[in-house]
C-alpha cells in the first residue's frame, strides 16, 4: 500500500483566501446530555464521491457538526465485480492499491486543527441482502476486506464497530417493497445491527418501515446524509440529515456510549424522529411558555429560541378550553427563533385546564406527532 | 370635516435616504389571465392599526403586489359604542370629525406613483352577527355611516362594491363554534355577501368552515392580511397572506370583473387554496416535466420557476410502476426555484402509464390536496 | 391635557399572530464595559413619523437594541408657525392640546414588558440656529414647551439633561456649508451641547464637520437613525445607524454615565467611528490571531466571531517583511463570522518583526483610519 | 493512456435527490453586446484541486455562469519536478499516464446537458519566469506537454490558442516586487500573452501592476476564480471572481472573437474593473435617472435594477450646484436592487447644470474610479 503523505491545513490556505462562515444549528442540549450534531455515512473520491477527503472536514466545519464518519465502500468478494468496477469507472482512479483508510489518514490532521470528531467507519457493501451496513468505531477498515461478507462483519465485531443498516428503503437495493431478510436477523442476533438508517439524504428519504423496524426492535435512530457531491449551499431553514446523538460529553467514546444506548434522534428537513422519550427532553429544553390572565381566559405566548419548527395542532381536550380552534388543519407554526401568542378561552366558569396538542413534526411513530400538554391554572 | 392636505412623495424623501429593494414573489400567470397578487383588508392609524396610510403603499411597493384596499372600520351606531371607544382610547385621535375617506385620499399620490391600484373600501363593523364585512371598490365611503348596518351594506351596494365576510372564524367574534348566522343568509339572497374570507392574517389564520362555505354557497376565495402593525420583515420564504386574483389585465375594473367571476386563490404560508380549476392551471403554468428514459425504467426532472413549494404524495396508480415509495408520510418536496428528479421504475415490460399524485398544499377541499397525473409513454 | 389610556401588549397581541425575530449584531462587549446598542432620534406620528409609538419598542425588540429614545419635536414660538404647520397639516392630528410626554407615555409599558431601555427625550427644534438639538433623560418633556429656545433648554437643563446638536449637516437647514454658529459656542459653554451627530441617519448621513468637532472640541459621538417611515427590513449585513455605548452596565443610569463620558462609538455602514481608545478596546476585544511559522515566514489566521466587517490596509513597515503586497487599493477583508489567513514571509534572516495596518473602516478623524500592530517573534 | 468513461448525468443523480436552484447573478447587456459571466481559470483534481470535474460545472450551472474553462497544470520539463511531486503527493493520483484532456472529457457531457459553454484550457506552469499562463481554446491539451515552455507555448500557439498570464502579482513567485521579465516580453512579442488576470481569486487578489500592465500593453483584463475547493456558499451579495465577456452572442467561438478584442471587465467584491469604454456603457445599461422639479433645485432618483452596488463622490462641479455635500469621504452608495433619491440644490438662480461625480467602484486605473456627468435642464 501507498504511503499518504498528509496535506497539512497551512499547505491548503497558502492556496488563496479561503474564509469560513460557522453556522451550527442551534439545537439546545437536553438537561443531562450534550446535543451533539453528527453524520455517519459519507463518500469522497475515495469510493464513488467526488470531493477529497479534506472537503468533507471544511463542510462539517462550516456546518458546526461535531462528529462524522467518511464510510467509503468496502466490497466483499462476493459483490466486489459489480461495485469495484463502477467506481473505478467512474473515478479514474485504480482503487486497488490503496489502503481503505486512506480517507480517514488524509481527513485526520485538519479534522484535528478544526476540533471535528473524526470517526473511522467503512461501508460493507454487497449488492444482495444484506445490502449496505456502515461499521464505525473501527481501528483498521483493511481487515474489512474479505472475501465472504460475513467475515467482514466479523472483522468488524472484533475491533468493537457499532453497526447499522444503512437505505433500507432505497428502491435501487429493493425496488418495489423494503423487506426485512434473514441475512438481517441473523446480524441482529449476532449483534452486528445495533442501528438503522430512518433518513437517509440520498434517494431513500425517510422510510416508514425503517422507523417501525426502529421502534420494535429496539434499534438507534439515525439519519445521515450519504452524501456523494460537495455539501450544496442550503437556503435558509435547509440543512444536512444528520443524527443528533444526546452524550455524556464532546467526544468519540461518548458517542459510541449514546449509540449503544439509543440516545439519538434525526434532523431531517423540519422533523425529529426519536424515541418520544428524547423528543420530548428536547422539546422542554427549546421552548419557554409564558401563561398570562386576560379577562375572558389566557394569552399563551411561547418563545422559540432555537433554529427548530413546531408544528401544533390540537388533540382531544376539555371542550370548555377553547384555543386552536382552526389549526386542525393547518397547523399552528412556531417558525425559528421566534415568539408567537395564542388565545385560550375558559368558558363555564373554569379557570384551568390542560391545552392538549401533538407537535406533527416531532414523529414518535410513522405519521404520528409527540403528544404534549401544557398546564393552565 | 376637515381638508386633507396631501403628503407628496417628494416630501418624505426629504426627510432621508429612502431604499426600496422589490421583492415581488414570482408567481406565473395563467394561460390567458394574468395572475395579480392584492390585499384587501388593511388598517392604518385611521382605525386600529398602528401606521400612516402611505406606509400601506411603499409596503405593497416593497412587496410588489397590484392592488391593496385600505378599509378602516365604519360603526354603524347598533355597534358603534364599543368599537369607537375602544379605538379612540388606543389611537388618542377624535375619530368623529374626520372623514371615512382620509386614508384613501392619503395614500392615493402616492399609489398613484409607486403604481400601485389603491381600491376605495371600509369595514362595516358590528359587535353581532353578521359581525364584519368588507365592502370595496366604493365611491365615497362616508355614505356608508348609518345607524343601522343593514343600510350601511345598502349605502354600499348602491356604489357597486364588491363585499366579503371578513375572518368567519375568529374567535373574538364565536369564540366556540363557527356559524352561519340568519343575517349572512340574508346579506347573501340579496348580494351583499359574494366572497369570504378563507384565510384572514389574523387570530383566525386558515378557517375550514368558511373554506366550505365558498365552496358550497360559490363565494369568491379570499386571503388577506388584515395588518395593523407595520408589514414584518419577512425571513426567506415568508411572505404576506394575499388573494390571486386571475385578471384579463392589471386594472381595477379588471380585478373587480374577476372578484366577480370568482377567479381568485389564496396564497398562505406555503399553501394555494381555492377552486380546482384555477389551482390547475397555476400548477401547469409555474412546472416544466422532463422524462428520460433509463435501463429499467424513466427519470422524471421537475423544475420549478416559481417562489412556490410543492409537496406531492403518491395516490392510488398502477402497481407495475414503481415510484414516491417512501413519501406517504414525508413528501416528495420540490422547493422554490429549483429542479428535482425521481426514478420511475417499470415492472412487469410495461412501457409507460400515469404519474398518480396529489399536491397537498394545493387545497381544493378541507385537508385534501388537488390531484394530478403526469403520463410516461 | 387629555389622558392617555396604555395600550397593553396583550391587546395587540389579541389582534393577530405576532411573531418576531430578534436578531441582535453581534458586537462584543469591551474588557471593562458592556457594549450597549442604542438609538437616541427616533420620531412617531405624534410629531412628523409615521408609526404608533409602541411600534418604536417592537422595532427595538426585533433587532435586539438596548435603548432607544422618542424624540419628538418641541417648538419654541420662534421658530413653532412653520414647523407646526407643516406637520399637523401632514398628520391631520391636532397636536396642540397633546403632551409632549405621550409618545413616552404610550411607549412605556411594551418598553417595560420587552427589556427595553427607553429615555424619554425631546428634540428641541429652531428653523435658524441652533437649528435641532435633542435633549434625552428628561423628567417631564412639557415643561420644555417655551416661547424661547434658550429657555427651553434651560428647562431640560434643569432636568440634568443630556443635550446633543443633530444632524449639523443637513442641508436643508444648512444647504451650503456646514456652520459653527455663535449659538452653538453659547451653548457649549453653558454645558447644553455635550455630544454631536457625527451620523444621522436621514439626509446628512456622515457629516465630516460633525467629526472634526467632536474631536475637536471634545464632544460625545452621537450616531442616530432619525427614523421617521417604519425601520424598512433591512438585507443581510444591513442595521440602523447606532451609537455604541460602553456602559458599567445595563441601565439608564449607566449609559447617561457613559454619554456624560465620551464613551461612545458609531456604528453606521460597515464603519465604526469614535475616539481612538475605544475603537482600539473593540478591535481587540473582536479578532483573534494565530500565527503559525512556515517555512519561508508566518501564516496568520485572523478569526472574526462578530457581525462587524474589517478592512485592512498596509501601512509603513519594516520593507524586510512582506505582507499584503496587493491591498494597497482594494483592502484585505475580513467579512463577519470568518476566519482568514494571509502569509508573511521573512526576508534577510530576520525572524519576527511588526505587521503595521490601517483599518480603514475604524475611523479615528475623517477619512484616517485606526492604525495597528500585530507583533511576530 | 486510460481509457476515459464518461459519468453521465443521470447516473449522478440516482444517487440521491440533487436541488440546484441557480441563482446567476443580475449584470445587464451592453447595447450592442452580451454580457456573459465567464471563469477561465479553475482546478480538480486531476491537477492539485480537490474536486471532481463534474463538480465544476454543477458550480457554474447553480452560479448562472456563462462559460468556464478547468485549467489543470501542465508541467515543462524544466519545472515538472517540483510540481508533479508537489501535486501527486498531495493528491496520492499517479498523474503519469492520465491524458491532460481528462478533465474537459469528464465535464464535457454534463456541460453539454447544463449548457455551461465549456472551455478546453490548460495552464502552461513553470516554476520560473514566466510563471503561469493559461492557454484556453485548445484542441488537444496533451501536446503542450513538452519538455521546453516555449515549446509548450508554441504548441498551444499552433492550436490557435487564447493566452494570458496567471497572477502575476502572486507572491509564492514574486515574493518581493512584482516585474515584468524578459520572457513576458518575448511571450508579448510573438502573440503568447494576449491577457493578464488583473485579479486572481487565489492568494493574489487585486494587483495595480497588472492593472496598470493591462492598460499600458493593451492585456485583455481577465478575473478568475483559480479556485482548487469546492466553490464555498456565498453570502448573500458575494460572489465567485469572474470575467465579463462583451460577446456578439451567447457561443465559445463570439468568446473568442471578444478576449481577442479586449471587450471584458472584472467583477471582484464590488468592484468593476476595464476600460472605461465599456465600463461607461455598463453603468448606462445598469442605472435609470428620474429627474424631478422641486421648489428650491430637483430631486434625483437613480433605479438600480442589478446586483450591482454603486458608490458614487462628488467630483469637481459648479459651485451653484450643492449636492453630495457629505459624500467626500464616504460615498453615496446604491446597494442592488433599489432606488435612492438625493436633492440638487440650484443657488443664484440658475435653472440647470452638471452632476459630476465619480463611481469609486468602476475603476478605470488603480484607485481611480471613472467619472460621470448627468445633466439637469
Amino acid at each position: 500500500m501507498k504511503t499518504v503523505k498528509i496535506l497539512s491545513f497551512v499547505f491548503f490556505l497558502a492556496f488563496g483566501a479561503v474564509q469560513v462562515q460557522a453556522q451550527r444549528i442551534v439545537i439546545p442540549d437536553l438537561k443531562e446530555y450534550k446535543t451533539l450534531q453528527c453524520d455517519f455515512h459519507i463518500h469522497t473520491v475515495f469510493s464513488d464521491g467526488t470531493v477529497w477527503p479534506t472537503v468533507r472536514i471544511d463542510e462539517a466545519y462550516r456546518e458546526g457538526l461535531d462528529a462524522i464518519s467518511i464510510t467509503e465502500h468496502i466490497y466483499p468478494v462476493t459483490s466486489r465485480r459489480v461495485y469495484l468496477q463502477e467506481i473505478e469507472s467512474q473515478s479514474n482512479l485504480s482503487l486497488k492499491g490503496i489502503s481503505h483508510n486512506i480517507s480517514y489518514e488524509l481527513a485526520k490532521p485538519l479534522a484535528k486543527e478544526r476540533n471535528i470528531i473524526l470517526i473511522r467507519g467503512s461501508e460493507i457493501t454487497c449488492n444482495t441482502s444484506p445490502w449496505h451496513s456502515n461499521a464505525i468505531f473501527l481501528d483498521n477498515s483493511d481487515e474489512l476486506d474479505k472475501p465472504e461478507w460475513m467475515d467482514s462483519f466479523r472483522a468488524a465485531k472484533a475491533q468493537n464497530a457499532f453497526f447499522f443498516w444503512n437505505h433500507p428503503g432505497r428502491e435501487k437495493d429493493q425496488p418495489d417493497t423494503t423487506l426485512w431478510w434473514p441475512e438481517h436477523t441473523r446480524l441482529l442476533q449476532e449483534g452486528m445491527m445495533q442501528g438503522i438508517e430512518v433518513v437517509n439524504g440520498g434517494s431513500q428519504g425517510y422510510s416508514a418501515d425503517a422507523h417501525r423496524w426502529a421502534l420494535e426492535k429496539k434499534l438507534t435512530f439515525l439519519g445521515n446524509s450519504d452524501i456523494h457531491a460537495p455539501m450544496p449551499p442550503f437556503a435558509p431553514g435547509q440543512h444536512r440529515v444528520m443524527t443528533l446523538v444526546f452524550a455524556k460529553e464532546r467526544t468519540a467514546e461518548a458517542i459510541h456510549e449514546a449509540l449503544r444506548e439509543r440516545r439519538t434522534a434525526i434532523y431531517y428537513e423540519d422533523f425529529i424522529i426519536g424515541e418520544e422519550t428524547y423528543l420530548k427532553q428536547l422539546f422542554e429544553s427549546t421552548l419557554e411558555w409564558k401563561i398570562d390572565k386576560t379577562d375572558d381566559g389566557v394569552l399563551v405566548t411561547v418563545r422559540n429560541k432555537s433554529d427548530l419548527t413546531f408544528r401544533l395542532k390540537k388533540t382531544g381536550s376539555d371542550a370548555r378550553l377553547v384555543y386552536f380552534r382552526n389549526t386542525a388543519i393547518i397547523p399552528f407554526t412556531i417558525v425559528p427563533n421566534s415568539e408567537r401568542s395564542f388565545t385560550v378561552r375558559l368558558n363555564d366558569g373554569i379557570t384551568g385546564g390542560d391545552i392538549n396538542f401533538s407537535v406533527e413534526n416531532f414523529m414518535v411513530e410513522p405519521n404520528k406527532g409527540m403528544r404534549y400538554s401544557v398546564k393552565i391554572n
